[in-house]
């Protein structure tokens, strides 16, 4: 089974608006909706429904277990979420206007998580993963998480031979780095961070490329690199009309990862990735993406070697 | 008994933020917290803190009454909610950030009331106010709330010999204006659409005065009119650090009830009235306000006549 891993996930609360949302305003909703929020649960959600089969693991508060779950129910995405007792997972807001000028998020800090919390979560993750298992770890880690517990956690799934993938930030993708993974997807702030010698970049990415097989470096709207097998990839996307950009990146990296499960070559997983990235963009919400679409734009990412 | 009607009700989410709320950015919430929403329990709130016994009406929908209730019991407002079966009360979003630059409102349309509500309010209405009997009708109609609902409920009121308060806005205040009430709040784009032949603004305010007995002009920061027994009298607010001015008008509006309930001068009530809701400005969430300011900031307040 292949498994994706949210440590602090949300509720995303949709609000939309008519108008540009301002200040000192009595700014009137037209419409809410939810949606599941946390990097690798859309990351699931488009596993899912590239027909890779997957699970989604993490944290998730009891307090409000039953509106989370509900919300993975209607998304279709299979679930084995540890519960935090006496805690909610935290709610996101993405406040989207018709004219769709980018949206605005408000994000919470998030539940926190005990020492117990952290074991049970541990122990159990060890019991269910193989060898040859694909595991996607993103997101923010939630309090009481500590990098530690994500080393330990990384050498977990690498001493049982799982495909370890990181959509991580800061100090958790540093570490990531450090004791090495099979896919990384920084963007062009955090790869300055990581090359503090300041090394020339690509020099630096091929270097990189040895100790983590899959390097992707997302430039937004501008489309990403990519560094495997020592070549680098330029991908543009195709050019859509956006209305919402959230959860775009982590539907990328889903594709991405299903692309490789199913074996593809890197060009089709990175035409696959790009396109299904390009047809969130389309949608209001935090995941959906739409296969029609996907199969129009696929041939409009543009792909050329560096 | 007095009562405060707030037909569309609301839960505030109060959600804080160290930075000001930037687009295309993850705004990140360092602290949430709930306030009640919608003008009359504001008022009631108000009230009750000057010990003026009061009661809250109006509608709440079911689904997340117990929320509701919570925040009414927390606040201290005594009330008697009419529940709208499988509707939910409306949640309004304020952001507030530490700089305080002006909040950011969000607002949900609200419940729809059925027939069957409507009648179920007014009749229980008709029961229990009295002659004499103070009552503020305030906040906007939800959807299913007619203005002739509206004017029903005005006429039940006006029968039994209740002193009729509205802080109302658009059609509503101009049927409160067009039937008789005894107080109105409107604001000064508000009060040009009641004067629509374009008459000089006091003598227009004043011919006004002889239908309606009480008539506060709000103009926001810089304080306010009152027209009261043919007497025009200008209210300059106190010079407060602004947290949070949502709710600063319905604390207004409460407490110069509060002080024409308890016999004071018209002067005194406006002094009473215009401390509170500079008091309310200082505090970050939609209702509080503190007695120990409000006696600091009465004696800034300034009255003339004019």
């Amino acid at each position: 089974m292949n498994y994706t891993i949210t440590l602090n996930p949300a509720i995303d609360r949709l609000i939309f608006l008519d108008e540009k949302m301002e200040n000192r305003k009595t700014n009137r909703i037209t419409d809410v909706a939810y949606d599941i929020g946390g990097k690798g649960t859309h990351g699931s959600y488009a596993m899912t429904k590239l027909n890779v089969k997957n699970k989604a693991l993490g944290f998730m508060g009891g307090l409000n277990s039953d509106k989370f779950q509900r919300i993975l129910e209607t998304k279709g995405i299979s679930n084995g979420f540890t519960t935090v007792k006496g805690q909610a997972t935290r709610e996101c807001y993405v406040v989207i206007d018709r004219d769709s000028t980018g949206t605005t998020m408000l994000t919470e800090k998030g539940l926190k998580v005990s020492r117990n919390d952290v074991d049970t979560f541990q122990t159990n993750l060890k019991k269910i993963v193989n060898y040859g298992d694909f595991v996607l770890i993103a997101g923010s880690l939630p309090v009481g998480f500590f990098l530690e517990d994500l080393k330990k956690m990384i050498k977990i799934l690498k001493e049982t031979g799982c495909f370890v993938a990181c959509d991580l930030s800061g100090d958790a993708l540093k570490l990531a780095t450090e004791v090495g993974v099979d896919f990384i997807k920084p963007n062009e702030f955090e790869i300055r961070e990581l090359n503090d010698k300041e090394e020339e970049l690509i020099p630096f990415l091929k270097k990189l490329n040895k100790k983590i097989s899959y390097i992707v470096v997302s430039l937004g709207q501008e489309g990403s690199y990519c560094i495997h097998d020592g070549e680098v990839y330029r991908v543009k996307s195709p050019f859509v009309k956006e209305v919402n950009d959230t959860g775009a990146g982590d539907c990328f990296v889903g594709a991405f990862l299903a692309g490789i499960i199913m074996k593809q070559t890197i060009e089709e997983t990175l035409r696959l990735a790009s396109a299904c990235a390009a047809s969130k963009v389309m949608h209001n919400d935090s995941s959906t993406f739409n296969l029609n679409e996907v199969e129009r734009l696929i041939h409009q990412v543009e792909i050329s070697k560096y």
